[in-house]
């Protein structure tokens, strides 16, 4: 496409620097901007610009916060005894989206990757031993993804956890709801075999 | 997904306001933006702020520009007595982007459609008239769509027309190249046979 502007050019470049959309999808939202009133595409830029300037990290947890401390870490309601470790903030909205977890979470920023030069220091991993160390801690839930670095992760934390608390837990390993048994992998079916559980086990409790 | 801050969900919000942005998509984006430095957020949003505060509509086609008067109408190696009529801007770019044309555009801006409330007074179409009025044009392509409201339009646009100038044509319309014969609609194969052309034409001569 010949772009006939250089500012309908740069907007679409802004576009397409994003992840995902491509030069056509670009164009099309850039278009989709002009036929709106101008204030729509104010009200757009103005949402991203006063997230990306304002959004902060919670002090306790890491968690993406409008305020020093985020709300799960607020909320009364919640079992703040139990932390759930996560990689990331998608991690942790999933867990949330479930509506079972009443614990508190903390988000590692990323896992052990030495190939990437992701080691311990880059990681969350100070401020959840300290707050291991409060004493104040019952569990420390992994929900630390099944890769290679997430393993290696999850030892390394529990190496590190495991004089500070009695209990640190990791999410289980099985075949998906609506999985088929014969396309799971090996591993996962071996896993899913070896912590097997009685029928009538209760499926709606946690935390 | 929960999404544990206000801004974050306005800025999530904002993504999927736009078309073919679903509510994940637009989750991956805002993250995305959150991982990067804040200055690629900022220059961002500029780019589509400024674009969209700036954009002008060129006086003589009404195609985007960034001054008054667009670089296609102020090309002094431009045939500026060849319009090209289209619908929008997007047809435009289209045509542009074959490289082959080399006459100026008018930007209708749609075409009538009586159903959705859209009649020529909602269309470029006075200044079309008035350009033709100058005395200075000699050919007007119709390029556009081969729907119903585009034959309509052509129809009614021909009819304003046809005592202003000698020549007006419209594109070809025919079997697409790698386009097999049987899959063809009987219109367009239809009149791709009654508008057969001598073998040896010249296939990159256009305006």
């Amino acid at each position: 496409m010949n772009i006939p502007s250089k500012l309908f050019e740069d907007a679409v470049e802004a576009f397409s620097s994003l992840p995902g959309i491509g030069k056509k999808s670009a164009l099309r939202l850039v278009l989709h901007l002009l036929n709106k009133e101008k204030e729509f595409a104010f009200q757009f830029t103005e949402a991203i610009k006063t997230f990306r300037a304002n959004i902060k990290s919670c002090k306790v947890c890491a968690n993406i916060s409008d305020e020093d401390v985020c709300e799960i870490c607020q909320h009364p309601g919640r079992d703040h005894k139990t932390i759930c470790v996560v990689e990331n903030i998608r991690d942790l909205m999933a867990i949330e989206s479930t509506g079972l977890y009443r614990g508190v979470y903390h988000v590692l920023g990323g896992v052990i990757s030495p190939i990437d030069g992701v080691g311990p220091d880059q990681l969350n991993i100070r401020s959840l031993l300290d707050r291991a160390d409060t004493g104040e801690i019952n569990e420390i839930i992994m929900a630390i993804s099944p890769t290679i670095e997430g393993e290696t992760t999850i030892y390394y934390l529990s190496k590190q956890l495991e004089s500070k608390l009695d209990l640190i837990t990791q999410i289980a390993r099985g075949v998906s709801f609506g999985g088929e048994l014969e396309y799971a992998d090996e591993l996962t079916l071996a896993r899913s075999i070896a912590d097997r559980q009685p029928y009538s086990k209760n499926m709606t409790s946690t935390g």
